[in-house]
């Protein structure tokens, strides 16, 4: 077996086959020692150009900052080095790798129905005795007619759906929420819920719909599932690269909470939508009624589970930082924090839950309560550590889905069916934005302006959630194509949507920059959102001592119960906030509250007592 | 197939049950999700069960911060967890887990006398065209008689050696390097460069001649290169257990570096001896004088290039840090610095050479020069994500050393190997101990105490580095009672020693606490690490102005050199300190030195000019 090197780092191997060389005996230890040395120089290496492409782009992002340059966002750029990456490695990185495949069968020639989950084989090396070798199979890797010398570079350098949900995607989302700017966000929720809600779902059916409408007339043989399913992905708009850009800008805040709100919640519908349409009974091809109702039962129940859930833990922890000292030791306490917050996603996925939601909602806890109860030291190193994870699995990610176009073995291209779902995805994000913008409007006090709604339109990005749902299962040709044109959209709508959006900014006549700020400064004196870093506001997010009923933005029913019962309740229990549970709840809960109130909340009460 | 269920979650798993049996259809595709499915939540549950049990580590480790118990360490009680749900995964969670394996002959039957990398097995389902799936080798996982059952659990729950070294060590020993007490250690450097480098020489061979006596006197079997890989790997000392409680307990500063130089860098030496041991030709079982010879050239050459290359990359991004204005965006700053430091690892495990070694030196050429330029934000950040990352990630592998002793097939338990290895792992630690204080002795001004020196034999705690270089091959019976002996010595030291060791620091009469201040400010005015955290002092270890020579300790010669060309050339260059390259290089190279300082260094130079 040859040395694996497929990168022009040749010549520094060399010093490596000097002394490797002498490895001469033989049997089976060493064909073993010498397949484990060629994997770790083979991981090493992907890894390696990985993290060598990512220092690229924080270099070229910083270029990009420094020189305002705009025609072409940063997200753009590392998907752009990704192709490149990927095609390096498809034409010049395959010929240099070998490994061996044989055909088996079992042996008592027994016809296999389902693939085992491993398989055994006798080696007998010669003048040996014979050792049984493990196989294990390779997740969702089906042969097809390429060389067999590919396969080996493809697994390796492309990675398991399951790296996606587990590792990658909550740290991102969990950012989304814990650097949430609460205060418009809040301001605009019944807008953004709709959206999200009933948005999501009508451009899930709506694309689904009209794909089937698509896909009949040429007979392209997909089913109503298949379709519905694509639909649900795809429906998963992308926060990164817009709120990029808007942040740049200083757009306007309302404009900003919304798209930032749609694209941060909608990712959680989607998964959820997708799993409940890949759950339905598929031994009839027809949505009966009864499944239609499990599934909005399903919808519910697993939607508003995760988000009780995630938003449960991340108050089991204010709870647990407020009652301890742990704040002594900010080591420890932050490693708790990023511990229990991912938890919060774990422990969903385990119940059958959705761990985005819940991740998304354990992060608005932990922002509103927890993040109160923190060191000074714990509270910068929170903010920071998620906000940098987040940056460099986003570019990952970005960068990982270039490669995949060329590296991969399970994209199946077909441009008609591309071209389908562009005009799919835009016709069913028109048929919800503006109906439901009117109707907003007709409650709504600061309307939805004609602009900011064709910006909604224009800002339906997509990225890394629709692509990873898509490339989560790949078992048939269908999905193959599903897979494809969801990167092939992902890649389109991120260089064309998010090269554009400054210029469409101006061409709309959005406020920003300075405009903007002084427009925000105007309606709320204490608002100081719209400058600068996306989360940089996280300190002035809990209102310590505000009353309930003084702000001038919660006239809804619901947010003001909220909203009092947060205050009266949740916060003096959870957070060193005063007034205290001894002062908000009736007298005769002493017994428990006083147990519950913490020596900086009395501390707290008696000096605000004393300079009254 | 049954759900995989092996800790009590099975309550919460219903809802998921109920959501998902609806999944009806027969045939390829519905298999391959229903595997997806399994595996994902076979992957979720190991990782939920990983994270509960740092969780609890954390808030154990803070009640014993709290509470001051200083009996067992907490990386004693991170063991001892380990151990716990090894033990439950292992008697009660295998028997809840079902998966297939088949026994599988080649097609024509021709015998195999190397594994192959991948097999190819046609499956039929019924009424449905057949398909071929691909199965991968699973590294180092050979078969033996014990059930078939266990093994998904184990190849599951067990991390292949290549996430421990790409992933787990790389940035613990980053820490070690970035926070650095750079004043004691470069005080100590010879002292603890000739225990580094000459001691774990004599640790290594001093223990494989040992254990050739011990195992050839009892017949056990072992060849000699064997042994002499087990003394390399095992001469590895762990910092984090010893460090933890000098820092809780204020231990004085040189007793500090000494302990802390060694365990740091002997990890690099340990891995460098063992490559080389692995890499003797092993046609003949002697070792033959050319053998030696190419192996010291291999030793020197890997251990000093690994050295230059991590140092160079550190410099690198210390340039770029510098000449760039990346700190106006601190996110892209820490992002790049995470980033390189990592590529330091990457390249040296690339070229052949040491990662370990790389990245330690690439972390201290950080702290020394690139810290100076980064922006305050970034400064706080680095140092806090790699203190938590190396905190997590070292509670991690000490919780996992514990499962794997329950859990992993790969460990052949024999006690009197054991026996014989505590026995000569403590006496060739003796061998280099006392014999090289008392050389050192000779011209040492403050010279090692007695006292010193006890502790140092008794401070030789075994750690994570020992545990991955032992796990490494696995392949025939004797590297199984390798790596066993290699968990129990990890198991003992760690208990027994750290257990002991606040006690040991008592009956040594070894200043700690108040004791160990006062001392540490009489003996010097400027000194002030010895108060808390182990990379507090980050900030003043870089002494801008010091004038070469100032300095009390920098008696040696090459020290010397370096220092004065440090301060003249390295520093200006790297760095925004002054004075700059056009002050400390001759007026010739003006016209490259303009180029290579910065306006800030300008500033700074015309400031303190205009107020002297």
């Amino acid at each position: 077996m040859k040395l694996v090197w497929f990168l022009p780092v040749a010549l520094l191997i060399v010093t490596q086959v000097a002394l490797g060389s002498n490895n001469g005996n033989n049997g089976l230890d060493m064909a073993a020692q010498r397949r484990a040395a060629n994997i770790h120089r083979m991981d090493t290496i992907i890894l390696l150009t990985y993290v060598s492409v990512m220092v690229v782009i924080v270099v070229t992002a910083w270029a990009f900052k420094h020189y305002r340059l705009r025609f072409i966002h940063e997200s753009g750029v590392t998907l752009f080095y990704g192709l490149l990456i990927g095609f390096v490695i498809r034409y010049f990185g395959l010929g240099l790798l070998q490994s061996q495949t044989f055909d088996v069968e079992t042996k008592n020639k027994t016809v296999v129905k389902e693939p085992p989950d491993y398989l055994m084989l006798e080696v007998k090396p010669e003048g040996g005795s014979s050792v049984s070798f493990h196989y294990e199979l390779i997740e969702g890797f089906f042969a097809d007619k390429r060389k067999k010398i590919e396969q080996q570079i493809e697994q390796k350098s492309v990675f398991s759906p399951e790296v996606f949900f587990n590792m990658l995607i909550p740290p991102i989302i969990f950012n989304a929420g814990y650097s949430l700017k609460k205060r418009h966000f809040f301001r605009n929720i019944g807008s953004i819920l709709a959206i999200v809600f009933i948005g999501t779902t009508i451009s899930c059916f709506g694309t689904g719909c009209l794909m089937f409408v698509f896909t009949s007339i040429f007979q392209m043989g997909y089913t109503f599932k298949e379709l519905l399913f694509f639909g649900a992905l795809i429906s998963a708009t992308d926060p990164v690269t817009i709120i990029s850009v808007f942040n740049d800008m200083n757009v306007e805040a309302d404009l900003f909470a919304l798209i930032f709100g749609e694209s941060a919640l909608n990712d959680a519908v989607a998964i959820v939508l997708s799993e409940v349409i890949e759950n339905f009974s598929t031994s009839s091809e027809a949505i009966t009624l009864h499944d239609f109702g499990s599934a909005i039962a399903g919808f519910a129940g697993v939607f508003f589970g995760s988000l009780m859930l995630g938003f449960g833990i991340g108050c089991m922890n204010a709870f647990l930082t407020k009652m301890t000292l742990i704040s002594e030791h900010p080591l420890l306490e932050s490693s708790l924090f990023v511990l229990i917050s991912y938890i919060s996603f774990l422990v969903a996925e385990v119940c059958g839950l959705t761990g985005i939601v819940s991740v998304l909602f354990c992060g608005i806890a932990q922002a509103h309560y927890t993040y109160n109860n923190l060191s000074d030291e714990s509270q910068s190193n929170t903010k920071h550590f998620f906000h940098m994870i987040s940056f460099i699995m986003e570019s990952f990610i970005f960068c990982y889905i270039g490669v995949s176009v060329f590296v991969t073995n399970n994209q199946r291209w077909s441009f008609s069916f591309l071209l389908f779902s562009l005009i799919s995805i835009t016709a069913s994000r028109a048929l919800f934005v503006y109906p439901l913008s009117w109707l907003l409007n007709i409650r709504r006090r600061p309307k939805i302006p004609k602009r900011y709604q064709h910006m909604i339109l224009f800002a339906g990005l997509r990225g890394a959630m629709a692509f990873a749902l898509a490339g989560r299962n790949t078992s048939t040709e269908n999905r193959q194509t599903i897979f494809a044109t969801t990167t092939a959209v992902v890649i389109v709508t991120v260089l064309v949507n998010g090269g554009l959006t400054s210029w469409m900014i101006e061409y709309l006549q959005i406020k920003h920059g300075k405009d903007a700020i002084e427009e925000g400064q105007r309606l709320e004196n204490s608002m100081s959102c719209s400058r600068g870093e996306q989360h940089s506001d996280l300190e002035e997010t809990i209102p310590v001592t505000m009353a309930p009923g003084l702000n001038p933005w919660d006239k809804a029913f619901l947010p003001r119960k909220w909203y009092h019962f947060d205050a009266s309740f949740m916060k003096p229990l959870l957070t060193h906030a005063t007034p205290s549970l001894e002062q908000t709840l009736p007298p005769f809960c002493l017994p428990i509250t006083s147990l519950l109130t913490s020596s900086r909340q009395r501390a707290d009460e008696t000096s605000s007592f004393d300079s009254e």
